[in-house]
């Protein structure tokens, strides 16, 4: 059987490239990045008038290989794979897409697990606290070096939908539209006690080293798998999961009481291996404090709307039923401060028992929305061309 | 300042006591437990005809210290002291309560922490499987032991609501009325995932030596923090918990994500600590596992219908709308087989955004509902003594 990366509506087989930043990077923290690498994959072709980019932005544990395969070797596509390809939403016949590994990360760009030249040793738990606008800025000379003055969209899930607003107000004239999906304008008291039991569960590994296991030879695997879990429940729906595990034994005896291991459990266990032995646990800190931190409103009087008061893009925000950890709710307040600020926005409410993770999946009227969305964006950026 | 055990509706200082159970008890694992003792409490008198007693079944991190206090040193009451009392919804001067740690707990019944005879050590992991049936059969005993044939309510919230349920299933001739609070008549994939995660933050602790933390003169005390906040974090409700914390800070400057502590962090690892000190870690595995565990309609067929079909109580059914982790929905469906099997039942769903933890909490509608309900039980109980 012919690989995936050979179908006609798959990217195919992609290749990581990496931008070199060539000066030093002043944080929002006051710390100043002496040089950083970003590795980004593209889809696509950049247009003539270069107005057909679009740019992806990752959640917590994402990266930059969002569609297409690195070899035939990989079994599964990029994460997003169901949205970005020649004839989906995010149409690679249309747009040229851009899709990183933020700084701070660790699948490439420079973060935690990359040399500090200060002291020629990894940075481990050293490396600076980055925030979501750091991201932005980060994204801006990445845009630079591709000769991108103005993205035809931005858009993210999560953590990805924050960096999109928080483009469309700190850089409004490059920001043609911007997309939030199973986004929120901040955390709320809730979402930062669940990111700060995974940290501690992380920070209290004895294998964490104060962040310093890379130079123990060690790695907090028990704590990042219960990071993870802890991820995976909450951005599962308790309906979602009643369906897809109920009450199911993989072993054990119920009725005894004996040696008892429910489906679920091991389904758990399963992903919070899996995940510990792939991701770095000083990113997790980072990423997740970069989430708690977010707060765009903070700096205009605690008013979104006027946080977003010089935005010139145009909006489309997404949320899903079953999404408690970000919930329609949240989306609505984003919807609320846009409109209230005169702002061109469209949003969907997807119907989904899927939970947070709905973002990711090929549920069929969000990606219906999507692609209609997108499509008119596309005739809007030719448009500007002629 | 007069102590608050002089009140009027506070049922005082009061002395717990035991009950030693003469034989071995055949636990549903399989196993016998050679002797047992129970701690309890007992509130109010019991009247000639013995039939105004009131059992109250704790839930996870309960015990049996519920109303008054045992000193004037303690400047805290029993956790439900809200409703246990003269003049309270259950009314002390109407009923004989009882109130007991469960078996495998931690604050004085036999436990992990009590010695198997077989070894003349703390029994440690080695404390056998307790499911809520054979909670339901050692507070029989205890029951025959003062004389109470037959209880005028059995009154639990979550894990205890279970217990009251079980009763009226095993017990109908001993169960006059049976009141569920906030409770499920089994646990859903997430309930159970929650459970797996605070065990597995347990578990991994280094301090834990696979439960012989005793011996090794240790105690997982992150882990049962980890668990504790978990446990906390989930018991609270989104908006609750948003009422409560919002984003305040305890220090730090989020602009520019340094040293950061959201008061919600702080408030965490406060309760964390505070539980972690006092709550046993064996005790935490086997309380969660019976959660896990319970699930009465599995010999009945899967049917929740026919698993109550012979009991002869009536019921109370009470839920909270901000309950997540035992929704209104789990209430209704135990309100619906018990309809469907032709009972006695009552309901009321309590608008409160307090979480599960609201059946803990002085709200009035919710003290309304169980004082009215509560009353006519004495009404009957008297009637029938004449």
């Amino acid at each position: 059987m012919a690989h995936p990366s050979s179908q006609a509506d798959s990217v195919g087989i992609v290749e990581p490239q990496v931008y070199q930043h060539p000066r030093a990077l002043p944080l929002q923290c006051g710390v100043e990045l002496p040089e950083y690498e970003l590795v980004y994959e593209t889809y696509g072709r950049l247009n003539e008038a270069k107005s057909n980019a679009v740019l992806i932005c990752h959640a917590l544990s994402g990266h930059h290989h969002a569609a297409g395969f690195h070899s035939e070797d990989e079994t599964k596509p990029g994460w997003w794979d169901t949205c970005i390809g020649p004839g989906k939403p995010i149409d690679t016949n249309k747009f040229f897409v851009i899709s990183l590994n933020n700084l701070g990360g660790c699948h490439g760009s420079t973060g935690p697990r990359s040399i500090n030249p200060a002291t020629s040793r990894p940075y481990g738990p050293d490396f600076p606290n980055v925030v979501v606008k750091d991201w932005v800025t980060s994204q801006t000379h990445l845009a630079d070096a591709l000769g991108i003055r103005k993205f035809a969209a931005i858009i993210g899930g999560s953590l990805g939908g924050m960096q999109a607003l928080q483009w469309s107000i700190d850089h409004p004239e490059r920001t043609h539209c911007a997309v939030l999906i199973a986004c929120a304008a901040k955390l709320s008291a809730q979402n930062i006690a669940f990111n700060e039991i995974a940290r501690q569960a992380i920070a209290s590994d004895p294998n964490f080293f104060a962040g310093r296991y890379e130079a123990e030879n060690s790695n907090p695997d028990k704590g990042l798998m219960l990071a993870r879990m802890i991820g995976h429940v909450t951005y599962l729906s308790d309906d979602g999961m009643r369906e897809k595990f109920g009450r199911e034994l993989k072993s054990g005896d119920l009725g005894r009481g004996a040696d008892v291991e429910f489906q679920v459990e091991s389904y758990l266990h399963h992903q919070g291996r899996v995940f510990s032995r792939s991701f770095d646990a000083n990113t997790y800190m980072l990423m997740t404090k970069a989430l708690d931190y977010f707060d765009p409103a903070r700096d205009a009087q605690d008013s979104l709307v006027r946080a977003v008061a010089d935005a010139r893009a145009k909006f489309l925000v997404v949320s899903f039923t079953s999404d408690w950890r970000f919930s329609v709710e949240r989306s609505k307040e984003i919807v609320d401060a846009l409109i209230a600020a005169g702002k061109n926005v469209a949003s969907a409410v997807i119907r989904s028992d899927h939970g947070h993770d709905s973002f990711l999946l090929p549920i069929e009227r969000y990606l219906g929305v999507l692609r209609a969305y997108l499509d008119r964006v596309a005739e809007e950026v030719n448009a500007q061309c002629r």
